[in-house]
């Protein structure tokens, strides 16, 4: 059994000896920069936890968990000529060191890509797997526009706003997870739970990244605080705050959030208006909530502790980090 | 055994009971707008009459037929974008009628929702089958990359653009023929002659496409004649013609070509130097060439020239098409 450092080790070895420049160039070469960049590489390692808690082998998923990641990095790189977004990971955005064109056409590839590394392994289960990463992809492209159209919209309730980031966000999550034990040849109850896991903790993981953006630690945080709010976004932190309101402090609110250019002192009222109605504490009670879940749905999956340590230690470093 | 006409019927049908429209309808109805609008639904009939040549049961193939007409309208949702182009079967396309993003996502969106045709129906050699889809859509991005890269090249040599109108349009049309036979259960010397005579016609119908923008009946041609040239295109008629000329002769029509601006003078100036090279005749001989070739594949495959009548029916409508 590998333990979540080996696992990580894994996955690093994995993406180095993989080919990802092939004719044409100008087709390829953004789609070695993207997958070389790294990130935390978090659903293939959710995969091959996930697998190995199943009873697994290795070896016959690492196609999938390469995969995963090639699918997720496709949207990224169609995400960020959508959303105009100038960096990912401190390194130029592909559209804007290449171009947009570049960005949607070796975007597409990548998919097509994620595709050639699910099918490259036969696997028995091979067409629910399949079925499982496509509708997974099917929902994230969902979970997309709903966000964009969220942009649009003066208020959104909170509800709508969980059912967004479930789609745009948990369900890859969770997907991973399922996948990696269909993998081990899990039954059906323990893939549900599964699941079911990564959809609580991928709700707690947005909701994080929501609330770190109001509350972390500047010093040791890796983006300014309240870019969410300078950039008028909908997020966990604003909805609710909107829903603790009554109807006079909701208006002021509002106009205030959606303050043309934000300076220093519009955010900064902003977060103090957050501080007012007990955000912090609101959302990390949210948060722990959500966590619960997730861990008494893994509580139900028929594994061993020790097999189960991974993935365990894999969610709270997760939810853990920053806080 | 159903006719050609039959054949399209059933398409039509086919098409006519899909639903394409779900929740959030910002990202489905421009899907639903692409796929209604019809096109030609050249794919799905290769791939049905392919499948019935080899003694398929159309039911068996239904699916695949939807899900390759996705894909190919997933292209084109794409290819619109990064072509800038208004127009497409007569009506303003997905990212001038809606905006570029949603072309970009309900792109996305078809490519997954044809998987998810190609996953619906169960089938001994489905691995197989999903490779090839995937293989040949990976071969479509890499034609529409090289098909960017000619554009800004001063000069292409012609192996080079018969390379890049294979994977752009040739691979798709061979990739129906061949998934049809597949879910026939066609031998694998079968599918060879299959897909080498897609490939076949494939070339031909792009090169007589190059052609008609030169040669074509104005009175019927739904089309300006010229829009090549003025677009500064690199087409079969200019790279051939290019290879026709002597060194001064080429330097000449290369500016002409290249000229900034056209006006109808400059077109028919590109025009005539066409005639004096007897490009007509040089394509119309490359076409037949192509053809007798495609002809010969066909006759190679196993079945009776009953079950062969449709298909080439089928294609000699599409080459012999307006000449």
């Amino acid at each position: 059994m590998q333990d979540l450092t080996e696992i990580f080790a894994t996955i690093k070895h994995l993406f180095d000896e993989q080919q990802f420049c092939f004719e044409p160039t100008e087709l390829y070469e953004p789609i070695d920069y993207t997958l070389r960049l790294g990130g935390k590489r978090l659903r293939p390692a959710l995969l091959f936890a996930s697998n190995q808690m199943m009873g697994g082998e290795m070896e016959q998923a690492m196609s999938a968990a390469v995969g995963i990641e090639t699918f997720h990095n496709f949207t990224l790189l169609h995400d960020d000529v959508m959303d105009r977004s100038p960096l990912r990971r401190g390194q130029p955005t592909v559209w804007t060191r290449w171009d947009e064109n570049t960005a949607i056409l070796s975007g597409d590839t990548m998919f097509a890509l994620a595709w050639r590394y699910f099918l490259k392994k036969p696997h028995a289960n091979l067409q629910a797997i399949l079925d499982c990463f496509n509708e997974t992809a099917i929902e994230v492209c969902e979970g997309q526009q709903y966000d964009m159209n969220f942009e649009r919209r003066d208020e959104v309730p909170l509800d709508e706003y969980m059912m967004m980031i479930r789609k745009k966000t948990a369900v890859l999550l969770a997907g991973a997870m399922k996948i990696g034990a269909m993998y081990a040849g899990a039954d059906e109850e323990d893939l549900r739970h599964l699941y079911d896991c990564g959809i609580n903790m991928g709700l707690a993981f947005q909701i994080q990244d929501d609330l770190l953006d109001a509350y972390a630690d500047q010093n040791t945080f890796g983006k300014p605080i309240g870019q969410d709010i300078r950039d008028h976004k909908k997020t966990y932190m604003i909805l609710r705050a909107l829903e603790l309101c009554n109807p006079t402090q909701r208006e002021e609110l509002k106009s205030l959030y959606n303050t043309d250019r934000h300076d220093e002192k519009s955010v900064n009222a902003v977060l103090e208006k957050y501080d007012e109605l007990g955000m912090k504490a609101h959302a990390e009670e949210e948060i722990v909530r959500l966590m619960k879940i997730a861990e008494n749905e893994l509580a139900e999956v028929k594994a061993s502790d020790e097999r189960k340590t991974p993935i365990k230690e894999l969610i709270s470093t997760l939810i853990g980090r920053q806080r």
